[in-house]
Order: structure tokens, then C-alpha cells, then sequence
């Protein structure tokens, strides 16, 4: 059913539960591999044929219910005037990291369609060949997590300058995370005009934040981001790993749907958030590396925590790791569809 | 007050809040440093004259209520049979990790006279050099935190192979934990023995379980090393980062003090554990770099969510970062103090 993804983000009733899998255009697939063998990450998300190409290969291989565009969230740092590169096994490197108010100033603001338009043709281009096979899902990255990696300069573990930028010059802090909520909203907006049927927000690291931290710094601007996207019509879905804490807050920054990773369990998760949205998740992406009855339990608890209230999407509680077995994401999306498959 | 600690480890009034901080004894010190300059840090371990000398590096520095001894959460692995290394810069690396259900077999039992007497000496050492000025914390890392080390062969950010032995190999992830576990209950029995008034056990990295596994693969270990304790006499104290929707389920462990880390407010965090038992935390590390108006007001939300209940250690939600200017340590020690004494 192609909209089974669509009406469990608008918490209708389905057939069985929609899933796919954060990061399933990625690395675990040899025929991945093999467009990357040519090819830098940043080539393939700004040659729309290439990133098309490797958003539709997980959509041949497995029953999943969604695609997502081939992109990186950090691509909007790139216009601003941030210097963006991929270091082998690295993560990215920003060689100059904003550090100061002056380097907040500095950004520009971003043009979607002349600075990413090469992500808004990849998501033309694959919404027209998914033919109406399955939605297409866009996405972004939330101000917190873009502000982090533009002022570390790549990934952290303590977010030490993250946090020193908020608690000694907050102004710039607010002057940042505000340029980064224009621009993400800009280029989601855009992305929807281009073609995508959803959209999600990531915050992936925003569980480094106390809630009363994220509630100042974080929260406000994630809200403007998905007030933006109220008109819009699609399903807006907001992201977070290590957030257990936040999710009442974050559940109400305007989202449709909430995703949970597997530190809470679903149904606490759900809880928590609210049932009047709809929940993402959240197995642990490590269970894929399980033996299949380890995984087929663990897959089952997820469903059975999910109680068949409409609303839920199967999903990993983070993206797909590198060294994931393809034939586990297979037998996840069929168990899930055959698990939830309702009479009628 | 020499006792302070002590006695809010037990839930009994105090004069005012007790205050340490997790790896007060550490990089972030000078004088540390010029310890370091000849030594690894491993020597320091092992050198009873240099462990001490760290040690009381802070007490003679700050207002702290607590001395813990300078050592290190893996020396316990050194004697079981690993090869342990401190690479400059990168953290601890295990060159012969534990794979297979063969490698944990061969792993050989702590005598902890003979294995790891230096810290026992040091222990010793220190609680005489004292002299009952500051109560002396003994410690140990966790099994989960201990054998994600073993497993990975250093730190971790996804746990794949830790996980993994979890899920393909329970029997051999069983027999692992249960090793670690009574190394470390007879190497705290011994710190006891040697003159620790209190050991913290450290399980950092148990955040990156869900609730059900760390319920299987985990607590039982813990538990046995609580229990083992429990004629001691001294008051245990339970560490976990990122363990928000664990800390029932720690709390309950067999502790009498549970430690939290900023994501969780300490009121929710003390509620979630449970009253009947004491609390430690919870300031976010990187707040000790941000101006002293914005520390003291964070300081003061901690303090007035403690509720001037007793029971309430003031903490790190983590250790002190390398980083950090000493000054601002200082700072807190006496605010909390000084925020907190009861009239009488």
C-alpha cells in the first residue's frame, strides 16, 4: 500500500505498519559501495543522477514503505560559508569553525533553490521515478546539531566550544541557531515545493543538552523550523538520540511525529511524548547484527509495545550502521509488515 | 566538617551540602600535570607515592568533602590477562580483546593483594596522609563498562562487538560479566580493607542499553557486587551517563547512592530512584567553563532542586574535562558550601 507510510504519520489506520530505516541509502550496501568507489559523498549528493541512484537502491532491494532523499545534513553549511569535507572514516571536517560573534555575522543567509538546488533536482528526479511506488521523505538537520558541527568543526564527544559559545556569549549562540532555523526552513520548504511527501528533522545530537538548556537554546528555534512547514501539508518528524528526557518538549516543537532511539522503551516513549502524535522507532541498530530469532523478538516487542494504535512507524533508533548485515534490513521489513498485517 | 560526606551518604543532616568532583585528581591540574610530565599514567597507578601525591592534589587545593583515589576503572583487566595501554591522546588501548567464548575462558581471576596491591597500598597511603581530614572514596568500573572495554579493545561509540558477544554469544557474555564481576567485588572488598570509607562504582558507558537489556546483561552483575559489599559497611555509590530511563532499575541495584548526570533534573532523576536513597550530581561538566554568573545560577538550580533533603552529594554529572580552568572549581566547592549551610 503506497500511503501506508503517509496515513501512520497522520495516525490513520493501515494495513500493517509502515517501516523504513534511517540511513538505508548508505554505506552496509555493496551497490552503495560501488557508486562511492567513484565518488566522494559530497559528488554523489550534488550529482542528482548519483543520489538518485543510491535513494532508490534500498527501495529494490527491500519492502520498505518510504524512501528518503540521498543528502547530508550538513549542506547547508557549505552556502553559509563554512568549508565542508568528508575525511576518510573520519565524519566531516569544517576547516573553519565558527568561533566567535564575528563568525556568526559572517554566514550568509541560504538561497535554496541556487545554493542546494542540486538536492531539490535529486528530489524531483526521485520522486518521479518512485512513480508513486512509495513516499518520499526530505530532511534536514535541526539548529542544535548544525550549530554543533559548525562550531566544533566536525563530530564531539563533550561539545565543549558548542556549549562555551552558548554560556559566555549567548547572543551569538541565539544569532546562530536563528540563522540556522531560517536556512533549514528555507531549504525544507523548498524541498517539499520540489517534492518530498515528508520531511524530517534531525537533532541527532541534541541529547548532549539538560533539558532546561534545550528548552532555552535548542527548543524555540526547532519550533520556528516546523512552524514553517505548518502549511505545508506533509508530515513533519523530529529526530533525536539520548533525548529520553527531552521528548515532552520535543514532541510539542510542532512535530507530527516523534522518533524515539531504544534507550525508552516505545510505549514509555510514546507516553511521554503524547499519543495525539504519531512515533518513529526505535529498535537498537546494533539488534540487526543479532542472530534472526534474537532479532525476530526484539522486533516483535517493538510491535507489541506499539499496542496497534494507529500512529506507529517502524524504524531503528538510529541510522543503519556501515557494518550491518543487507539480509537483516530485509527480514526486519518483511517481519514487521507480517507481524502487523490486519485482518480485512 | 570532617564527616559531612559521609553522613549524606546515609541520608543524615549535614552542616551543609558535601561537594567533590568526579576526576578531581586529574588533567585539568598543574600540578597533575607536572606529575605527568614523567610518568604515564599507569606509572602513577602503580607508584603509591605518585597516586597518593594526586590524590590529595585537589584536597589541598579546594573545599572538596571527599578524596577518591587516583587509579584507573581497567587496571582490574591487566591481571585477568589483557595488555593495557594508554595511547597519547586517544584513551586506553586493549592490544588481545576478548572476541570469542575462548577468549573469555582464558581469562584468569584478580587476586587483588597480589594483582593490584599497588592501589591497595596507595589507598592506604592516602587515608593516613588524610588523617581524617576528607573521608577517601575507593572505586571500580561496572561489568558493562568493564567488558565493553575488554570487547572493543578501547572506547566505543556504537558497541557493535560488545553487543554483539551480547547477542550471538549470551553463555560467553554471561561468563564474561560474571568474571568481572567478582574481580571487581573482591577488589572493592579489598579497598575497603585497605581504608576507602566509600567506593563508587562506575558503569559510564551503560546508557547505550535499552532498559531490557541492561536489565538481562547487566544489573545482575552489579548486583552482585553491591551485595558482596553489603557488610562492608560503607556507603556504595552507582554511576551511570546517559542512564535516564535506567535509573530505576540502578537505583535498586543493591546502592545507597545513586549518581546522575545533567540530563535528567535532579529532582526527576532523585524521584525516578527513589528517595530512599541518597542522590550525587549533577552539574554538566562544560558549565565550569562559562562565566561565574551562569555557573552560580546553574549551582543554585541544582542545589534548590535537592530541596535541602538529605541525602544530597553535590557533583560532576560527569568527571572534570581536561580542559577545565581549575579556578572554576574552586568557585563551586565554596558556593555550595556556602549556598547551602543550615543555620545552628
Amino acid at each position: 500500500m503506497a500511503d501506508r507510510f503517509l496515513r501512520a504519520c497522520r495516525r490513520e489506520p493501515v494495513d500493517c505498519t509502515p517501516v523504513w530505516f534511517m540511513r538505508q541509502a548508505g554505506r552496509y550496501l555493496p551497490e552503495y559501495q560501488e557508486v562511492r568507489a567513484g565518488h566522494s559523498i559530497l559528488e554523489v549528493c550534488k550529482t542528482p543522477d548519483l543520489a538518485v541512484e543510491v535513494t532508490l537502491q534500498p527501495i529494490r532491494r527491500f519492502s520498505v514503505d518510504a524512501a528518503i532523499i540521498f543528502a547530508d545534513i550538513l549542506l547547508p553549511l557549505e552556502p553559509m560559508g563554512l568549508s565542508l569535507e568528508f575525511a576518510a572514516g573520519e565524519g566531516p571536517v569544517i576547516a573553519n569553525p565558527v568561533r566567535s560573534a564575528a563568525d556568526v555575522t559572517a554566514l550568509k543567509p541560504v538561497r535554496p533553490e541556487a545554493d542546494l538546488g542540486f538536492v531539490l533536482e535529486s528530489i524531483s528526479q526521485a520522486r518521479a521515478a518512485l512513480a508513486g511506488e512509495v513516499p518520499l521523505v526530505g530532511f534536514a538537520g535541526a539548529p542544535f546539531t548544525l550549530a554543533s558541527y559548525a562550531i566544533e568543526g566536525g563530530g564531539s564527544r563533550s561539545y565543549i566550544r558548542t556549549k562555551q559559545l552558548m554560556y559566555r556569549d549567548p547572543e551569538a549562540w541565539h544569532d546562530l541557531v536563528g540563522r540556522l532555523a531560517d536556512a533549514v526552513a528555507g531549504f525544507l520548504v523548498a524541498q517539499v515545493a520540489a517534492g518530498a511527501q515528508a520531511v524530517q528533522l534531525f537533532d541527532s545530537w541534541v541529547g548532549a543538552l539538560s533539558p532546561d538548556d534545550y528548552a532555552e537554546y535548542a527548543h524555540p528555534y526547532t519550533q520556528r523550523i516546523f512552524a514553517a512547514l505548518a502549511d505545508s501539508g506533509v508530515p513533519r518528524i523530529h529526530f533525536g538520540t539520548g533525548a529520553s528526557t527531552l521528548l515532552p518538549l520535543m514532541a510539542n516543537a510542532g512535530c507530527d511525529v516523534i522518533g524515539l532511539d531504544w534507550r525508552i522503551p516505545l510505549d514509555d516513549g510514546w507516553a511521554a511524548a503524547g499519543h495525539d502524535i504519531a512515533v518513529q522507532g526505535n529498535l537498537d541498530p546494533v539488534v540487526l547484527f543479532a542472530p534472526e530469532h534474537e532479532i525476530e523478538r526484539r522486533v516483535l516487542d517493538v510491535v507489541k509495545r506499539a499496542d496497534g494504535r494507529p500512529g506507529h512507524i517502524f524504524n531503528l533508533g538510529h541510522g543503519i550502521l556501515p557494518e550491518t548485515p543487507p539480509e537483516a534490513v530485509g527480514f526486519v521489513a518483511d517481519l514487521v509488515h507480517r507481524a502487523t498485517r490486519r485482518a480485512g
